[in-house]
């Protein structure tokens, strides 16, 4: 084992297991090559006696041409009352051709007596013959000592004994489980220095979920006193309150402390990396996520933005360029004018720093966020808000009229349709579309009538649709918030609609993402 | 100083600092009350100096009756040349009429030198100055020692020296904040050592903020070395990645560790107050959040439920019900038969454990899944299709046709209007209603076409709302998934739809979530 952070990333396996996350055998191909191309150096794939999701992975994961990780599979030890050589799981362990397999054993009598309904001498066999038996196939073998905190807690010698009855049959690596994830830091490490007294030398690995919200810290605590293989997950998904997560571990490790980590990791793409997987997972990216969040390195209050601008040390902890991340700064009505100012110079707005035009500006703002309105995360809506109050902004089309219907047949048939009057270039459009919804039909039949006149629209697809209620007294009469994220293929910019009426919302956000566009490509009117 | 921990919130204050949130001063009182009934000792109110919100909410406090906690406002030392008598900010201070007022000093020379432009000595004297000053008006005063780690790396004898002298001002509690938020466990426990070497006594608090995915073992750590007075939020909110998470320290605390608790903390309300923060917040509750999070006891691994069935202790850190929150099983289509039994058998449906029905049902249930249906939080939706599956159910009305129509007309007037034929109880009601939107057209036509034969309706409100869209490649021609929250003002329940069309989407939860309610009250078809 090298002595160095060695980062095995359980996102397939554990990861799949938080609440919301299904990955199908096609996702997990994706995630497994991110997951090489960033470097890691193991890749827990999946549990292959468990479903047949997994096994597909598996069996696809063998052409992967994998550059820097390699693949684990997961299972448990031999049942009681068969044979190694003839027990399912580690027959689908091999079956699953990995260079690695990864069993996980129990540490704790409660389990040993109540789950496996056998006797503390017969699961010390279970361990054994189960690492033998891999191990003589050619594996290298990680063993999982699940709830071993928990385990050793109840009762420390049969924790430990277990321990050593995995190295003794061979186990390369022995990872010490926090499967409740209850431990606190202070009580694993205490825990961590008896087994490194009791096993001098032999290579340790952790597993932490974050129950007591500290699996990150244990884990850097473990890291600090020489366990140096960690285990955890993109985000730290995982069941329940998650696993730890390696996207912090990474970068506090590589930015922050004195341990070694694999030239390989390419962690100036961790932003990137968390982010793919939460589209992946089809989960929203966790905003206030250290490290990788969009808010990471987001300033708000006027005080922070005003030193920042003479020294970014004062309110960064790290150069966010470093993962792949970038600074922020927020308008929200709890800004000063250097936020205000800062801002229209990041758009590269013509606003003079003279005090009224931004006082003004300041007010608009106040007015619309009190409607419901957010431009964080909406930075074309705020663009186009800064030109019309600076008079700078004339829009490329005007709506005299829309109607959306949506129809739905004695058949069952579903239909839905939108008609628009638009002003443009001084004619009226009158034209109308079908779409997949309202709003679809409503994009179709707007893009219809500008289309010829800027056919650079033909490029711009809605790539995001997100819907906020604002206020839940009155759920579906309740205002609601609707972000569009517009791209061209090249850049994506975000829009913001507020209305009782999410037709209306999205209408907003709609014409804001056209306009914006327009704004920035077509000369002129 | 008590030696046990005391809880400094700052949700008020540095909470109102994260992304999203904008508490008005309504919102504070009513986090205040929240507060105090919880029972922590200091609530941070705010800035007075910054802001008119902030100026309201001091002006209101001052009629709250209090029952636990004491209210604090927040600034900074007095300006440079400005002696503190005539210190706008200190005034503030004053006129807020708080018992305890917090002040912020400059404990990094970098921030001495490029933010206040003055000398290493002059900030001292603004220290000293300013503690003095409000100690004489006879306030409680605690000092926040800002960016104190990043100052002590930096120049360790100047940042320890502001310490002494805003002790010997007469500053009741000195807070060492890392303010960056990067500091790790073992760096930050070292500091803390050497300031308790150099004050021996000096009564000490911790500030962290999250931005190395440790403040609340950074917290925890220190809360352990005898620092007493921990600053941090509810919910962890704060700028960029947060402040210290409460909810996780006060849990921690009160059951993992061998420090003392104020016996006044409401620990089996934290859920709730966690819940209710979020919503005054605005902002969606962190399902994974350790203790109080919606998945924080979720089970989706068979293996887990079937062991959990005989030992709960076998998965669960600690009770769920001592801190409110409590246990959940999941149904997905990686859920072994176990978890579906379990279910049922919740849910009170009688399904019998042969073979057969229940292979059924996980057949559906992983179709259901496969189309984009996620019944994690759509219980209702769930117990609807279980019954189905069992042939225990029957529909109480079915749609004929729909139509819903929205207008915004040359003078930009908007309408939705929905039309519906709906089969009841052998008659077809043909029936129109208008909204404040498609949905809530929807919603008052349906309504309007059953409550005739079924009273109870009136009482079933619409709560929560929810549009997630399922793939982002091409968005309003996406699937959308829509959740649907209702309540009888008794007992509330979740449903999903599932589609295209978002109106089809909305309809199918709509309809979903009123058979639900239905099924539960009318005795007979």
């Amino acid at each position: 084992m090298q002595n160095r952070l060695i980062v095995y990333d359980t996102t397939l396996r554990d990861g799949g297991q938080s609440e919301g996350i299904s990955f199908s055998a096609d996702d997990k191909i994706k995630i497994a090559r991110l997951l090489d191309d960033f470097g890691v150096d193991y890749i827990e794939g999946g549990w292959p006696g468990s479903n047949p999701k997994d096994l597909e992975f598996f069996h696809r994961a063998k052409s992967l041409k994998l550059k820097n990780a390699r693949i684990a599979s997961f299972g448990s030890t031999r049942k009681v009352n068969t044979p190694a050589a003839e027990d399912p799981n580690l027959r689908a362990l091999l079956e699953a051709e990995t260079p690695i397999t990864t069993i996980f054993g129990k540490s704790w009598d409660l389990h040993v007596i109540e789950g496996l309904r056998t006797t503390l001498a017969e699961n010390l066999n279970l361990i054994r013959d189960s690492v033998a038996f891999l191990r003589s196939h050619g594996k290298e073998v990680i063993y999982d000592a699940e709830h071993f905190f928990d385990g050793y807690v109840a009762d420390p010698d049969y924790a430990l004994e277990t321990l050593g009855v995995a190295q003794a049959a061979g186990a390369n690596c022995i990872v010490l489980c926090d499967t409740n994830g209850g431990t606190l830091t202070m009580q694993l490490l205490d825990i961590i220095k008896v087994v490194q007294e009791r096993y001098p030398g032999m290579p340790l690995g952790l597993h932490a979920h974050n129950d007591g919200d500290v699996a990150v810290a244990n884990s850097l605590a473990a890291l600090h006193h020489g366990v140096h293989h960690i285990q955890g997950t993109i985000n730290g998904y995982g069941e329940r309150c998650g696993n730890a997560n390696l996207c912090s571990i990474m970068a506090d490790a590589a930015f922050k402390m004195e341990v070694r980590v694999s030239p390989k990791l390419a962690l100036q793409e961790l932003t990137s990396l968390s982010r793919h997987v939460s589209e992946i997972a089809n989960l929203p990216h966790r905003e206030e996520s250290p490290f990788v969040g969009n808010s990471a390195f987001a300033h708000k209050a006027g005080i922070h933005v005003s030193a920042m601008q003479r020294n970014r040390r004062t309110y960064e902890h790290i150069e966010p360029e470093k993962i792949g991340n970038h600074r922020r700064v927020l308008v929200s009505d709890q800004s000063g004018q250097s936020n205000i100012l800062y801002k229209a110079g990041e758009l590269g707005v013509d606003i003079t720093s003279d005090h009224a035009d931004v006082k003004n500006l300041v007010k608009v703002l106040k007015e619309m966020e009190h409607l419901g309105y957010q431009y964080e995360g909406a930075d074309a809506s705020l663009e186009v808000l800064i030109k019309k109050s600076a008079g700078q902004y004339q829009p490329y089309f005007a709506l005299e009229s829309a109607r959306v219907i949506v129809d739905k047949s004695e058949n069952g048939f579903l239909y839905a349709e939108a008609i628009l009057k638009i002003r443009v270039k001084d004619k009226i459009e009158h034209t109308a579309a079908e779409g997949h919804g309202p709003v679809d039909s409503l994009d179709a039949a707007l893009r219809k009538a500008l289309v010829q006149f800027y056919p650079g629209l033909e490029s711009v697809k809605l790539v995001d649709y997100k819907v906020r209620v604002l206020n839940s007294e009155l759920a579906t009469a309740a205002k609601v918030r609707v972000f569009i994220e517009s791209s061209d293929g090249i850049t994506t910019w975000g829009t913001v609609g507020v209305s009782d009426n999410i037709i209306e919302a999205s209408w907003q956000a709609l014409a804001d993402s056209i306009n914006f566009y327009l704004m920035r490509t077509v000369n002129g009117m």
